[in-house]
């Protein structure tokens, strides 16, 4: 792939989960940076669970995510692989393709790590994916009503009342830092964190020791970029400014650079589409009064047409003005 | 990989399943010759039996063999990756990674042959492996008792009594052959039988209908390895020229040009390993009277440790002989 230059080769970091994560790492793919994508370990829903259970592995999913978003095989079809969920079969129904190739790679090689590398060597992928921790722990949750939610995929999926506002989340046991995320972070120009569920995606890897005084350490310039759409039992009615405090609260105030924010609403059809799930359009005012540690961009990000998401381009434009 | 070259390139077909396949093709692989195999289409044990019951699909296990004998890929872990079978799992133990590779590309491209093509992509192979056939049928035996074995798999782990002799087998429902299959035997210069379990892996592809056809039309000289060892429930006390009797049965008489047959007796101490399962060295000796259509070459074809297989470069050499 030809490479659109940067105006110098900078080390860009990503921290995340999801399909946030892919998108901001897709969206920077086409230019020469130096990516690393650094992801929550978790995950413990669906395939990734299974596997988290029986093979006491570390959560493959969001590695599997970022994998393939940096994935430069001219073999299409190996990321559609990667991607495939089995549909069928009594014990294979619901595991992804990516996730028992990490898994089995794991077996082979007796390393998390190793399996990641091994995983981008067949996807010839282009930077590299860093588990945020390789510590196993559960992700808690306390809800305003004092209720403790135990395990990322029952906040994520909620069970209880989803009105509710999450008081605090943090990991079970304690998790420390992955020496090499220590190390991406370190030498970064440019750490980027979001989009993605706040809860479930993000701060799950700012919950880990020595996350936050690693990015207060760094040279890097700090964007968060805010999510355009609100999530029902994690985010409900909150505002961009209500995610930036609520990011803030566990990065730590004046650690952020740059808070990247939507502004364009999509039209009433496509939003109507999210009345079902309950989630809503973010709020991108921000209070005119207050001090700020963080320089706020509002630009329109999302995708012209179907899901209500960032949109890989407008979000490469940011970044390209953020180095 | 460097290519030491024969006197020149001969299009080479390899007509089996299981192991013995994997031996010849890794044999043939450092020579620069055109190989195409053509595998069973009948096993429906194990990882690849549950596959082919859940997902319909034709049988992916002696493809997968086939695959990782030929691949060139640089990547050692690659082929690693494809024999990797899971050991954990209430819904993946006893998977093979290959076969479910096999499969999710199946899925993928909704067809068999192109998700055997797109696997030997992501191998980087060299050649082609070839279905037999495209038709879903069991193998049947029926004993010289009388009684009738349904399925491959329980043909080739009798729970019979295995000191019965199988008085035929066929296909259920017929089958015809691949068309991919007939062009690779119509434009061979050789053609290859063996080794492998007699019953279960070689005769299986000359069950099905135009195999024995297109082989009698081709120019290509055939050629059969006998097996080193005896299998019990298959070939319980079979001499080299009961295997050949048998083979000839349902390839028909004449049809062999040469009939390779290892004359090493490997030492009483390795032998004995095989007595657990009641495995007996193959006696090597033809009678000396009766008039024969095919060459037969004597030549010691065993590896010089380890399991008493054939070694692929003794294989080798013989092959190049032949050509």
């Amino acid at each position: 792939m030809k490479k659109k230059n940067l105006k110098r080769k900078k080390k860009i970091v990503v921290i995340g989960g999801g399909t946030g994560v892919y998108t901001v790492l897709s969206a920077l793919k086409p230019y020469s940076a130096d990516l690393s994508a650094i992801v929550t370990m978790a995950d413990d829903g669906g395939s990734t669970g299974i596997l988290r259970e029986e093979f006491g592995i570390l959560p493959p999913g969001d590695i599997r995510r970022a994998l393939i978003a940096l994935s430069n095989s001219d073999n299409k079809m190996l990321s559609d692989l990667l991607s495939y969920r089995f549909q069928e079969g009594v014990g294979l129904t619901g595991h992804n393709f990516g996730n028992l190739l990490i898994t089995a790679l794991h077996r082979l090689t007796n390393d998390f790590e190793s399996a990641i590398d091994e995983a981008g060597k067949i996807l010839s992928i282009q930077g590299r994916v860093i588990p945020v921790t390789l510590g196993h722990s559960k992700l808690m949750a306390e809800l305003e009503s004092g209720e403790i939610i135990k395990g990322e995929n029952n906040i994520d999926i909620p069970k209880h009342d989803g009105r509710l506002k999450i008081k605090k989340v943090w990991l079970k046991p304690a998790a420390d830092i992955n020496p090499n995320a220590r190390k991406a972070i370190m030498d970064a120009d440019l750490v980027i964190i979001g989009p993605g569920d706040l809860y479930t995606s993000l701060i799950p890897n700012l919950l880990v020791r020595g996350v936050r005084e690693a990015i207060q350490k760094s040279k890097a310039k700090v964007a968060y970029f805010v999510n355009i759409m609100t999530k029902f039992g994690e985010t409900n009615n909150f505002s961009a400014m209500d995610f930036i405090n609520e990011l803030e609260a566990y990065i730590g105030r004046g650690n952020l650079d740059f808070v990247v924010i939507n502004n364009k609403k999509p039209s009433p059809s496509r939003l109507s589409g999210y009345v079902k799930e309950r989630a809503e359009f973010v709020d991108p005012k921000l209070p005119l009064s207050g001090k700020r540690s963080f320089m706020p961009i509002t630009a329109d990000l999302v995708r012209s047409k179907g899901l209500v998401r960032h949109d890989p381009m407008k979000v490469a434009k940011i970044i390209q003005m953020l180095l």
